[in-house]
């Protein structure tokens, strides 16, 4: 480890290591016994958004800014909130020079206190101490030094990507992927006997089913290049979709995600499904129509996913690209994104009646609305066999939502319903540190239930246990 | 007491004495001195759904899954949600055999650890350890044994609707009962002389005013049979109704209750009522025709309440019997309803403003979707005086959930009114359990109010005395 | 300070130096170490209803009834909904005779036990205490003695309006007013010599701007006479908002306040705009042209805000004078409003994608439905610069919520994208309770977080100090 040059004024940056224990004296004696039992367990990480390519091919990271901040809208999104533009982090450009990259970590050290009570915070100083060694407090006066010490680390081969996978104990990882993505990284590493990890694909179809889009129809052609189908009628392009999860499946695929407006389900007629497709496919569908149709296609995927087992994982109701001039310049992905209602119960009950019950159906429903843990989500879980409670999501994958999703989804619908924790992210380096707050969450809530006379203390050690072992396990098929 | 036979490896099950009280060293005394007040006051349950003919015939229980498991959709979803068959609980069957429902008790005690950290797993454990006297924790290996210690106890005279009815210190229970049932077991409690508790009917007319329903006209002729009138035109439907009510009034009954999809009270003109009603006697009502129909008839509810002085309690938004396969083999109430959104504010403005300051009429508000705690439920019972927040209902009917409640209501109604504690509940034995988790829970939320400043001890023994004791008899007219 | 007469039976009345802090004896003493650090910091009141003529003309208050309870529907709504007529509380009378202001005061005292658990018992007995120096409990036993001491002194020159602002320790107070209103009260203190608070308008457009409203063409004429322009076109009605929005701005104003039942701003086109203008004035607009044009014109404010720099707050979705035969008897704001749901997402994405990034604008959402704390406003918060999370309003101005609301903001958006503390209060002498109870529940959250391990203690210093400092001054630009 390098260690960081000494800045006189700089503070030091240590992690706690009760953090997010309840503060409680009754409590958190309990709490940290309950963690000690998980805390060093693999990780199981069934749904994210890392690139297979980076472990396919073990590139070195280039600099800090691009790893840490850059691809990152949660760490980029605050310091937009705080005026800074987002060309200053390199978003939406091509690999940066050094010096703009130590430019952009100025910047982020600079507004270390905008973050303070966020666990955007909390994970970049976990990433910090925890895996560079970095010992004094981000701030305009310690950020060379931090990003000097960083740098050099990512230059050496114990932070490459394959090294850090053995270090974070990653037993399994699963990517997001497009349907016509090849695979060939996900290849390449099966094939590459020096490799013993385990990352898999997901099928992302969104694009696909969103037939009132622009550019849908270009998309569709090259599904049915893809797949080597015709997809001129309903039923081709249905064969060229199954087609593509087959594909997936044969490269170790376990599930399939989903992220539309919303997640109705209402099916269409046979002779409607192919009217509404033939206009899709004409481009004069309305949007209406064009709602119809997805909705019913979405239907079509729970009805796949009976079939071929892969795992329906639904991320519904966020308004993407919020403010049209940052998509028009930056594109999608950078932090403008903001969560609107959702509505699971009507929703989900044509698919639900017609699969829910069904031995090889699996749906992991997710919110980025509260509003749904105890009100939809729990109960649907607490009564469809197929159906598990997602982690939370994005922004209530932090301590205090998690907190409320506990203690709002378990008095339903019990722990073993619910998927473990899923980090659903790009941030590499964040994994460990997420997953360790969920461990250290999941350890203090179950210490509540003992303290309330509601569990004892061996069903307690169960419970967190099997939370991080049996859960994911359970909810993804792994 | 049947002692549990001895099972080598069984873990002991015993209740906590301060189960629920909150953990905080500086809470937790005073949380035990306030609910020590409470604890064995006698129980008011205004609303729930225990069968007066227990009452009347004081029949054995037959068995422990007749008892414990089959008629308790709480139970047995979470069952289904883990695989198994409603059919392997005996529900939706009649009586059941010894082997089966010795299987079915093996199912639950096999399953024992997906309650965990639910408020069924509170409630049984609370009966087995309090009223079975049962010591070994449920498992596949103590199932028989446990299945024979209540089997044995439900055989003597102790066990007894009549003798559990006294043992439980209930000092009024309501029933929950169709317009057109002639509420002979309440006749027939009233007319015992060995009789002296309390057992009340209620009015639950949904089905009447449902004119949209398979079903309706017939439900409508039998209860102009029933009622001796005629229901050829509104009027006569009115007067039915009216009736039926006076019927209720005058076997004990103090409240009505309504639960459809929404709590809209839109009125329609005479002339348009007495058109709507004719279509729905002539079958020609289209859905959104029947749904105005029966909007006003909600209103027409409230007006009578208002003459009668029923109270009117509204249980809103639930989509029933979700899993049309589910239903179709089953039938209703089985742990197939889902919560939906519920709207309070617009729906009820009709009727508040015709009878809200009306000094006949109440109205006690639930939800399972909480966030109308703090938006709706809380500012409407803070101002009308009519309007009291009826207590947690359902999936909220747990420790977290009425945690939350409390918190949300408290600062807007205060707790005058709020209606005390409703257990809304089939399952018998489990009445005792749910008072006291209330109790509990009241008694730690009130000290936390001591500890924050912002009450003096003695107000709070108030509270939580009046909260047993005045609350439900204020909001019920009891 | 004169005391109040001996009650025999009475009990104390006492503010406990510790309330609000966690009850949590680990995080008890840092939250009152940080607490002491913004104790007695100056108030910085940037929205409120004080009506500035009470400072301009310094008239002693006239009894404690008239200060106290008739104008402030926080008090009143909680006695009507225990059956209390608004009449007997002084609502919508002219100034009250001393026994008719007696005998509400009786009334209040005598029902001291409904407010248990609700903020406005809170600020009643600080207020008592710490302001009148009352020691002993309200009840009916200690009305009278308890009216006497306060008017007492009220009769005294240290109660007069300005000595209390100085007593108060108020740095800046908002007032908000009429764009007609001549703002000569706020022109007069600006000229005393002898006055150096500092007392701002706020321009409240709303009637303006409900152009489908009864009355609407006569306050648009008003409007236009007031500005000294034409209104018979759309471009002179915006003409003369902006020469209203001028004036305020020439007195000191630095925000506008919108409360409409929605906060949509759907751009017109002119063309469309001028078309919907003219049917207005001719009052041929139907009710749903009416909302079209409204929320047309919240985004002209919108446009207006980012020109003249006037910060933009949004009091959304409140369904005003529920009960129509009060509203009939006594009119508005007398507490039969309540809250609905409320939409941001959408609704302000027209006007967010114009000028979200301007650098001129700036936005405070404020809210009374919960839900859309973590799902919108923390959100929208955490990526635009000009978008500001408003403290808690209205019903959820109370110790729990404003746990809740820290506790669902922070993680996404931090603590600089919040307002700061706002009263919005009609209740003078409750200004200095309400800050000082912001100040302690930002003390203990804080303080948890600390105990998370997610702050140092240097950190939880400047949040808190900046939270009080910094916030409201950067929120409203003063």
């Amino acid at each position: 480890m390098v260690p960081a040059p000494t800045v006189p004024t700089a503070r030091p940056l240590a992690a706690d290591p009760d953090r997010l224990f309840p503060a409680d004296p009754s409590l958190r004696p309990l709490a940290r016994q309950l963690y000690e039992r998980v805390a060093d367990l693999p990780i199981i990480s069934p749904h994210g958004h890392v690139p297979a390519s980076w472990l396919a091919e073990d590139t070195p990271f280039t600099d800090p800014t691009s790893l840490l901040i850059t691809p990152d809208h949660y760490v980029t999104r605050l310091l937009h909130a705080h005026g800074v533009g987002l060309d200053a982090l390199g978003v939406g450009q091509g690999p940066l020079s050094e010096p703009d990259a130590r430019a952009a970590f100025r910047i982020l050290c600079g507004h270390w206190s905008v973050y303070r009570g966020t666990p955007v915070r909390y994970w970049l100083q976990a990433q910090l101490t925890g895996i560079f060694g970095v010992d004094v407090r981000p701030s305009a006066e310690t950020a060379d030094a931090i990003y000097d010490t960083v740098a050099a680390a990512l230059a050496t081969p114990a932070f490459r990507p394959r090294a850090l996978f053995e270090r974070f104990r990653i037993a399994v990882l699963a990517t997001t992927d497009d349907p016509c993505d090849d695979l060939s990284a996900h290849r390449a590493l099966a094939d590459d006997p020096t490799w013993t990890g385990r990352v898999i694909p997901t099928f992302r179809p969104d694009r696909y089913l969103e037939v009132g889009a622009r550019g849908w129809r270009t998309d569709a052609d090259l599904l049915a290049e893809t797949a080597g189908t015709e997809v001129g009628d309903y039923a081709g392009f249905v064969a060229a979709l199954e087609a593509r999860r087959a594909h997936f499946r044969a490269h170790g695929a376990v599930s399939a995600d989903h992220s539309h407006a919303d997640v109705r389900t209402d099916r269409l007629s046979p002779a409607e499904a192919e009217r509404l497709y033939r206009l899709a496919r004409s481009g004069d569908l309305t949007p209406d129509e064009a709602v119809a149709l997805r909705r019913h296609l979405l239907w079509e995927m729970g009805r796949m996913s009976s079939e071929d087992g892969l795992v329906m994982t639904l991320h519904p109701a966020v308004a993407r690209n919020h403010h049209r001039p940052t998509f028009e310049r930056f594109g999608a992905d950078v932090g403008a994104d903001v969560p609107v209602t959702a509505e699971y119960v009507r929703a989900l009950a044509p698919l639900l009646s017609d699969f829910g019950t069904h031995e090889n159906f699996r749906m992991v429903l997710f919110t980025i609305d509260e509003t749904t843990f105890s009100r939809e989500i729990a109960p649907l879980a607490g009564f469809y066999p197929s159906v598990f409670a997602g982690a939370p999501w994005w922004f209530l994958d932090a301590p205090e939502a998690i907190r409320r999703y506990r203690a709002a989804v378990t008095e339903t619908a019990g722990f073993g319903k619910t998927s473990g924790f899923i980090d659903d992210t790009r941030a590499y380096c964040s994994i460990p540190a997420r997953h360790d707050m969920a461990r250290r969450l999941d350890a203090g809530y179950v210490a509540s239930l003992v303290a309330d006379g509601r569990l004892e203390e061996d069903e307690a050690v169960e419970v967190v246990e099997e939370l991080v072992t049996v859960n994911p396990r359970r909810a993804f098929r792994l």
